[in-house]
């Protein structure tokens, strides 16, 4: 194991280096540490999960390495036989964290682990199955977009049903300021990340491989227009692949990261239920959209709206259901976050946005001096953070948010 | 009010005359004045069954005809202004219950009413807005028939998959030997009705007319074969004509003789939600067939769905939810009659069941010297009371009734 790198990733935005900035927290040791272990166990095993916080990061890595063995520190961590332990071993032989690193920030990606600013905390409900950080490519901050974030998920092989009803709710989640979460793959998926995209909003990828791999291959020029415009996220290392248990694994993190997760369609024991399943044990709320009683891509679906998942129609149904209080009274929402704590990147976009009318993204983008890509991720986190509301394209402050903006505009 | 017919009804199956029988209960004198009753208060009036229980059916009719004026008995009825007694007394001035019962009689229809053996005890749970009796056509048994019974109601203007689940519902049903209660309208209730006919099982329509009118006119001949082979059952004296209101009032009528109502299709604000809300207020299962979405058809539906109504995509889920313990284990259900209370038709029929094989209705009607619609009427009543069930086409004795068939069989 070799530790070269520098950078400990960057904060979203790109604009600070290694342990810097409002959204950086983690030590870069700690972080090198993590990657090394998320290439020696897999997504979802509870081990490394249980051994980090038993041991702490430092320990364990010093046992799989070998070098703790001196110290009395080797043989293999409790719970683990010998042959296990070799394998494991192994694994670790291989593993470069820094290499890892430097090869993510190359394609603009950065590890967010536990302690970080961008770490999304609702990921801890999965325990010691909680990943051990994700790799994400995209510009807006992972933490702010999952608050406000919705997953639309399905089968594959989707009627043109599913596709449409997808689409739709993809994009008109977006229009009502929604992060639409899925998961990359052909189908409902693709639909709704397309729906979304094609909104002009917000949309996560969670995929079950490396970042910089896209999969399914039909969909790299897809998986990079969301890198573009979204986040694209995964917890797999740069360069892994996915397999069968992989993509089961993922379905979990879809599931914690989103306040919830309507499912477009989907065959009696479909992937996409497993996500449901997965939202249901984690107190999330889940969703179906109904089909014909006649189809077999809806049967999954009316099997869990037959037990406690929701009927839902249109994005009002997910939106009144996930949404809090303020969902229904946006108006009577200040912002969570004073102004000032905002990054500077988010307080330009902020100063761009019109009180009384509603403008456009290219507008914005052009008064604040970047581009639309990266407005359309500040005006999703201000959005989660109360500054700012969708108008249909356009975006305007909210009410609360307007005296104190307007306060600063008159001082500057 | 005159007072000239002789029989008060016919016992299901047409074999007994006023009173007589073992369906039979209440005196010809009471049944008149219910008759009378109804064709002064329309369905559903609580008026009617609050007077019934507070002052007995006699007083109440000799208070409308001024028979009792001379004894100090004359005057409104409490709660009933001046102005809607003199409308109530201009009803009964033209209520004749003697020439109702005749003609009725002449199209094979009865009236039966609480205190009849024939009366579906659930009713009850209307309270005051019990029906003061129903008409019936057709040869069953109402008070068996409605022991396993469900509603499959739906939008007049169905789609194509409206129609075909409906017809599906039906015809799976019919094979469970399940009743299937509808509103002989067209659309969903019309193919729900086709369905369970078509399968040579039973239904009920319950109309909001006359029982000898043919409401839709269209459905002249489907209400005839559902005379024919089922029961065509209201609350309306022969004659009367549906109005937008007894259509309302009807649904409750429906709700409560069954088990429970599936909403097939229905747009908001549809009748067919009035029934299922109905249902739902009596404590009854309220069950809703999915469909897109995207159709209007299913929003009234899917409604239901996202409140306390249970999804159901086909039979086997609707038998499932509404069926007692003795649905998931049929065999170890005893009759829950004795043998030699039956009526003598239905013993004839019973006896001609085999135990080993399911044998065909012609088979059975041949043995049994009747006709097959008489033989699926019993058949019918035979399987509420546990002593038969349907397999396919055919019908065999169930394991609980071969003891006491069987030896029955050798004492002959």
């Amino acid at each position: 194991m070799s530790r070269t790198a520098g950078a400990g990733g960057q904060a979203p935005g790109g604009e600070s280096g290694a342990g810097s900035g409002p959204h950086q927290g983690v030590p870069l040791a700690e972080r090198l540490d993590r990657i090394f272990l998320a290439r020696v166990v897999e997504p979802g095993d509870e081990l490394g999960g249980r051994w980090l916080r038993e041991h702490g990061a430092r320990a364990v890595v010093r046992r799989l390495t070998g070098h703790g063995a001196a110290h009395g520190g080797g043989g293999p961590l409790p719970g683990v036989s010998e042959k296990r332990w070799a394998g494991l071993r192994a694994r670790a032989e291989r593993a470069d964290p820094a290499r890892d690193l430097a090869r993510a920030q190359r394609l603009g990606a950065r590890f967010v682990c536990p302690g970080d600013g961008e770490w999304p905390g609702q990921l801890d409900d999965l325990g010691d199955a909680r990943p051990l950080g994700l790799w994400v490519r995209g510009r807006a901050s992972l933490r702010m977009w999952a608050l406000r974030s919705v997953a639309v998920v399905g089968a594959r092989a989707c009627t043109e049903y599913g596709a449409h009803m997808a689409a739709v709710l993809g994009a008109d989640l977006a229009e009502r300021g929604w992060v639409v979460v899925s998961g990359g793959a052909y189908g409902v998926d693709a639909a709704a990340h397309r729906g979304a995209l094609g909104a002009g909003g917000a949309t996560v990828a969670v995929l079950a491989c490396g970042v910089d791999q896209a999969y399914p291959r039909g969909h790299t020029e897809l998986i990079g227009r969301i890198a573009d415009q979204g986040l694209v996220v995964g917890e797999l290392a740069p360069g892994e692949h996915p397999t069968p248990s992989r993509f089961i694994l993922r379905n979990r993190v879809i599931a914690a990261l989103t306040r919830g997760t309507v499912v477009v369609e989907a065959a009696y024991r479909s992937g996409a239920l497993a996500t449901a399943r997965a939202a249901q044990r984690l107190g999330r709320f889940t969703m179906g959209v109904p089909g014909p009683a006649t189809s077999a891509l809806s049967a999954g679906v009316h099997e869990l709206l037959r037990g406690d998942a929701v009927l839902v129609s249109d994005a009002a149904e997910i939106a009144e259901l996930v949404g809090d209080m303020g969902e229904l009274a946006p108006d009577r929402r200040g912002p969570v976050l004073p102004r000032d704590l905002l990054e500077p990147g988010a307080r330009r976009v902020l100063a761009e946005v019109p009180a009384r009318r509603a403008a456009p993204v290219e507008e914005i983008a052009h008064g604040a001096g970047t581009t639309a890509d990266d407005v359309v991720g500040r005006l999703y986190e201000l959005r989660s953070l109360g500054y700012v509301e969708r108008h249909g394209d356009g975006w305007k402050l909210t009410r609360q948010a307007m005296i104190s903006v307007s306060s600063d505009r008159e001082e500057c």
